[in-house]
């Protein structure tokens, strides 16, 4: 094992302050309207870097029709699956275990009322955020007031997305930080979302932690208790995740977090970010807030490659290489 | 200092491992038709990932015009600039220097006499290669039966070229392996030219020296001289260059060159060979080959940083840190 990793950690610092200096900035830029195909692949993708796209969701008649009346009247009665945890905290880290939410199929027209506040008898934290291309899926009937795709964006990257999903839900509600090997379009449609956000190029600055999978699951009496996942269930033994909340970081425990390059991005209606592949995020959103995302798959290309290069260098800066 | 390197290297080498599973392929794909904008930033441009264009070049006048005959009545009083060495290695390593070539300004049909064998009073290798955009410059006569720039490209880059420049000369004149800063679309006009290709990726695989700048000079006699260049003329003191040639490369000495992925392509007339920006290259070609090629700057985004971390991380391996 390599004795001093001081001058590793030299060269990696250099990388990050040049990464600043020559790509990055302290906030995503923003842009007026949706960017040609060329000018997205190009300008964003090609580079890895964010971007706000105002006015690109006008056309949507979702932007005017989805009010909860209207969706109550329209899918108040459609089957719906919702992540439900104690706290708002799904796929987060607990002690040394990685919990995952439960979930419960109820009617949408349940769902509203437990957002509203209309129904008493409900423990918990509830939000519609299954990613198995639900919009498409369980939230079929509003396709129509939305899209399948972002035209310009399918042909920018040449394929279809993988996925199409619909978010909606409480304010406590939150994402704890990790990164996707998806290229993300988020649209919100009401309310707005708060994105914090961290380059790739900063993965030996956060802290990481391996983990049990577990999940949670209320009880006859409403409580909710934490049940470990066995191994033939998820087929892997322990979950990599980081371990850290951006908002309020422990630099005492984690002084290299200090030197991530965090960058705060507010969506709101009608606006729609592009996060791009490999980026770590967490996300907040206001009550009630509605999105949809559009997952296209990343290209496993030359910046990948670095990618995962720098992953296995962060694992000997860490000396955390099995 | 580090001191025990391996677990540096292991990780070096499942990268450069992964690189070839994920995107690089042993032989540059060919296309049948110049690419649309679109097509050539995001499948090619984006990816570093060089491909071969066939009939791109077929609309040049260039391509049915330019024979010696026609040159010599068109610009054969012209004054151009001339690189001449013994042996037809320019900007290349001798021992401990870096010898760039004798510059000499002669009319262009001067240089063809002697590319022809008619002159017997010359020595060494002419080979017309200032990589000044002479294309635009002394060359400019011969503008109009080409282009001063390739449409698509510079639609799919956002910028015109920053140089295009003109080559022509002796079969004895190589390229020494190197790379540059640009993004490159090589043109052959007539003959062809071969180019032994390293992806960036394989940075610490090539062995690197850095030289003394100098400069051949003929004297009274004919005979070449190698002469110092003062640090007040170039601005610098040492020269860092690979010291290795790709085609008979000395593995004894330099064991890690064998992991290198090296890709040989030969471009023929009427051919466009797109090479990304740091690619390293090594070129060789017909007698009296003609090409034209069009220098794009790059883009100094994630790919370039990611690059210039593997740069400082091949520094540590192969300890040459200052």
């Amino acid at each position: 094992m390599m004795e001093d990793l001081k001058p590793l950690w030299d060269a990696f610092d250099r990388f990050t302050l040049e990464s600043r200096e020559l790509f990055l900035s302290s906030e995503v830029p923003r842009i007026k309207e949706a960017p040609s195909p060329l000018s997205f692949s190009r300008d964003y993708v090609a580079s890895n870097s964010p971007v706000l796209i105002e006015n690109a969701l006008d056309h949507w008649p979702a932007m005017r029709s989805w009010s909860s009346s209207y969706l109550l009247k329209k899918i108040g009665n459609k089957e719906i699956t919702v992540a439900v945890t104690p706290n708002g905290y799904a796929d987060s880290v607990v002690g040394d275990r990685f919990v995952m939410p439960e979930e419960r199929v109820m009617k949408f027209a349940e769902f509203l009322d437990i957002l509203e506040g209309k129904s008493s008898t409900e423990n918990g934290v509830f939000y519609i955020q299954k990613q198995n291309s639900n919009f498409t899926g369980e939230f079929s009937e509003l396709l129509c007031e939305a899209e399948a795709d972002i035209s310009w964006a399918t042909e920018a990257f040449g394929k279809a997305p993988d996925a199409v999903n619909f978010w909606m839900g409480d304010e406590r509600a939150v994402t704890s930080l990790h990164k996707d090997h998806y290229e993300n379009l988020f649209c919100v449609i009401s309310g707005s979302k708060t994105f914090t956000l961290i380059p790739p190029t900063d993965l030996p600055n956060i802290p990481y932690g391996v983990y049990k999978p577990a999940k949670y699951k209320s009880n006859s009496s409403g409580k909710f208790e934490i049940l470990d996942i066995a191994d033939n269930e998820t087929g892997k033994e322990l979950i990599p995740w980081a371990c850290i909340d951006p908002l309020t970081p422990d630099l005492e425990k984690y002084p290299r977090f200090g030197k991530a390059q965090v960058i705060t991005c507010k969506v709101h209606a009608g606006e729609m970010l592009y996060l791009p592949s490999l980026w770590f995020h967490h996300v907040q959103q206001s009550h009630g807030c509605i999105a949809v995302n559009f997952w296209y798959d990343m290209e496993y290309d030359i910046k990948y490659s670095y990618f995962k290069f720098l992953e296995n260098v962060s694992k000997l800066l860490h000396k955390s290489v099995k």
